[in-house]
């Protein structure tokens, strides 16, 4: 769908002659819809037609606009245009549009904030100091406290007020703030909806509050909310203030990111950010030049143990032709228990404790599974063999045997160390463990043949 | 923490003396928190458990649970008990959780439904038609829908009755339906809010409604969701029939299990359901084997490709030394591109249509990150040969270009063939591409040394 297919050709006469229509045709779209479309636009037009917006209607659009194109906008704005349009924004969504812009531009944007709506600069000033990944950087300061002697009939006239007021969108959950807002209790809108209205808002909100820390990584937050199947959860500071909330539609975002970052990571690749074609050439090539050089000089080892063995290679050239589907087997090996156990560990199912436990299972695994290929490979190296056929096929045979289980044991308790020592186990990449386990596979082959060859 | 630690060691002793503290001890927590201590417990315990909780709080519980434990649980109640937690679940999971048990127990069960609340009854056999892993099988069909001149006022008098008498836990949006309960609007709790309650549903409703099919893909109305920051989506029939409405809480386990899906075939393992630790020993050496054993297979390439060089081998040894890091680089590069493309595709950021700008994109990459390492690959090769080092680094680094080119064109272009014929791109899993990727390397790396060394 493109704007000109909605307004003709020409829609810049059509919103140049009777901007009313033109609003009015937008608004029966999705202002998410509406983004997708205003995003390609040149810059020019993205002005002229955010000047016909309502700003309601603009705001909503805006924090849809990806990062990039959000600051052009607020840059050729005129100070009181973006600042109306701040002012009318989600406040999550607006402390990270006024983060993204030049420090000129951004203090002169606030300064004109503060005057038109001095409460939301101070939240955007309170949001910036979050940490990037921080349940802080993704919360909202848009929810309801209210104290818990509130009758619920003042409760909801509160909320009527506050919705209107504060634009408030994900509204779920009135939170029971007393002794200076620390966080007492939760009361959901359908317990309000169908409380007696002469109660106070203490008689139906529950206690036992599930919180999350404002400065623990947003990941602590994602994952509470998809345990428990929340809406919106409350962020606290260390006296137990609240601060925020964290809401479902932020959570989804963050658990592709994540699942998107591990993935990268897992693949050998720098995470990043934005989409494969979104993200310039020059950086593509940067999140894969450090990991191959590291992998290449890493595989400088291989030629090293080649380099020693190059006397049983030249009597036996045959072992060579094993070579590539010994170390490719102790890959692959390697590779398969590593996903299990990084993706394991990123939901929390596995912890470095339990090491012992996959120690055994990973055991039984690589040496059962060893034993299907290592038969499979003892058939085709004995029909390969011009002579001692029988010598070479059983060394190649206890070779894979031998790769399978160390590419097994490797690939899952490297990822469980590397998560001991404090580190992310998805930067023990798959082509990691496979090179890992490709020195180590040609050190057992190498090493057995020369043993049993003699 | 364990129900030991509440109740001293004797909980069976509390349970059989007071029943009336353990039940409001147990209701001060989350369900989600008391499924964790009893899914734990020996069947008995759970069953003299669930008899003193409360049904509507133990439903939730029973929701939580584990699919084996809680069939289990379903067996060992009297079918009366059972029918009575069944009638107090959320429509979806009571469908899931009579859809798991045996046939016998099944039909017991809905026909003791029948005499408690039929209605709910038809609905497990409304929702069991649904394939798994269709929009459908994860929708729920609790949910709000009247008739557009619906006056405001009637509409939150509607919503209190049926939030009481259905158990609505997931109320954000009231749909308009009519002409026979075709979806023509909807309307937030938000809006109905603020609305003059005097006014008709038809006035506040939004009459452009994103909706999802109910025999598409779930991951369909993932996407939506968390494209358009929805808390639910309403999903419709071919008809243009309301039948049922999907949550993000749903969502959030659709992405993380979508996320795991990918991540295991990407790292060549069949998808296990269930963690590392609660897949039986035998179904996690299933995910492996069959990978295990094809990859293999397709590695015997390698060897014969190696057999019909042995004599250049057998002639220049030192060619051998450098065929483990020359294979294992391809492999690397295929598998970084792999990652990026076949990430991508799932988020639906690159289509198999964009063949041509891939291409591009990974040509360049490859020879200009080929040049990088084959540099590299020059020198470590030039000051390893005995003899004629500058042939040897010059088959070496040319070698060493041609792999990361073939293994970024490979890595990229194969999953969106994948793709493009109908079929999981996930498959083309990263272990694939590199095996792949270790023939065409061979045949490369030796091709160009037979003819380069004469």
């Amino acid at each position: 769908m493109r704007l000109a297919s909605l307004f003709g050709p020409d829609f810049h006469a059509t919103l140049a002659e009777d901007p009313q229509a033109f609003r009015e045709a937008l608004e029966e779209f999705h202002e998410e819809d509406i983004a997708e479309i205003v995003e390609e636009l040149p810059i020019e037009d993205i002005v002229a037609l955010f000047r016909v917006l309502p700003d309601d209607f603009g705001a909503g659009v805006l924090e849809r606009l990806p990062e990039d194109r959000r600051s052009e906008l607020l840059e050729k704005l005129k100070v009181e245009e973006a600042a109306s349009l701040l002012a009318e924004m989600q406040p999550d969504d607006r402390a990270d549009a006024v983060q993204d812009l030049d420090e000129g531009l951004k203090d002169k944007l606030l300064a004109q904030l503060d005057e038109v709506e001095p409460e939301a600069a101070q939240e955007v000033r309170d949001l910036a100091r979050y940490e990037d990944g921080s349940v802080g950087s993704i919360m909202t300061t848009a929810y309801v406290g209210l104290p818990p002697e509130t009758k619920i009939w003042k409760v909801i006239e509160e909320v009527r007020r506050l919705t209107k007021e504060r634009e408030l969108e994900s509204l779920y959950y009135v939170y029971g703030l007393a002794f200076g807002d620390k966080l007492v209790g939760v009361a959901s809108l359908r317990e309000l909806i169908l409380a007696d209205p002469s109660q106070e808002l203490a008689d139906v909100m529950a206690h036992n509050v599930v919180r999350v820390l404002d400065t623990e990584d947003r990941e602590a937050a994602a994952r509470a909310i998809a345990k428990y199947d929340f809406h919106a959860m409350p962020a606290v500071d260390l006296q137990g203030k609240m601060v925020g909330m964290v809401t479902v539609d932020d959570v989804v975002d963050v658990v592709i990111d994540e699942a998107t970052e591990d993935a990268q990571k897992m693949g050998a690749v720098s995470p990043i950010e934005g989409g494969y074609f979104q993200t310039a050439f020059f950086d593509y090539w940067k999140s894969r030049v450090t990991w191959l050089v590291v992998l290449f000089l890493g595989g400088f080892l291989t030629a090293n143990v080649m380099q020693s063995f190059a006397g049983e290679i030249e009597r036996v050239v045959t072992l060579a032709v094993f070579i590539p589907l010994i170390i490719s087997t102790g890959g692959n090996a390697g590779s398969q228990s590593a996903t299990l156990i990084i993706r394991a560990l990123s939901l929390h199912e596995v912890e470095p404790s339990d090491w012992m436990r996959v120690l055994g299972r990973e055991l039984l695994a690589g040496i059962t599974l060893g034993l299907v290929v290592g038969v499979l490979g003892f058939a085709r190296a004995y029909f390969a063999a011009d002579t001692d056929a029988l010598s070479l096929a059983l060394v190649v045979s206890v070779s894979i045997v031998a790769v399978v289980l160390v590419g097994s044991l490797v690939g899952s308790l490297l990822p469980l160390l590397i998560q001991r020592v404090g580190l992310d186990p998805a930067v023990s990449s798959t082509p990691f463990i496979a090179s890992l386990s490709d020195v180590v596979g040609l050190l057992v082959y190498l090493g057995i043949a020369s043993a049993m060859l003699g």
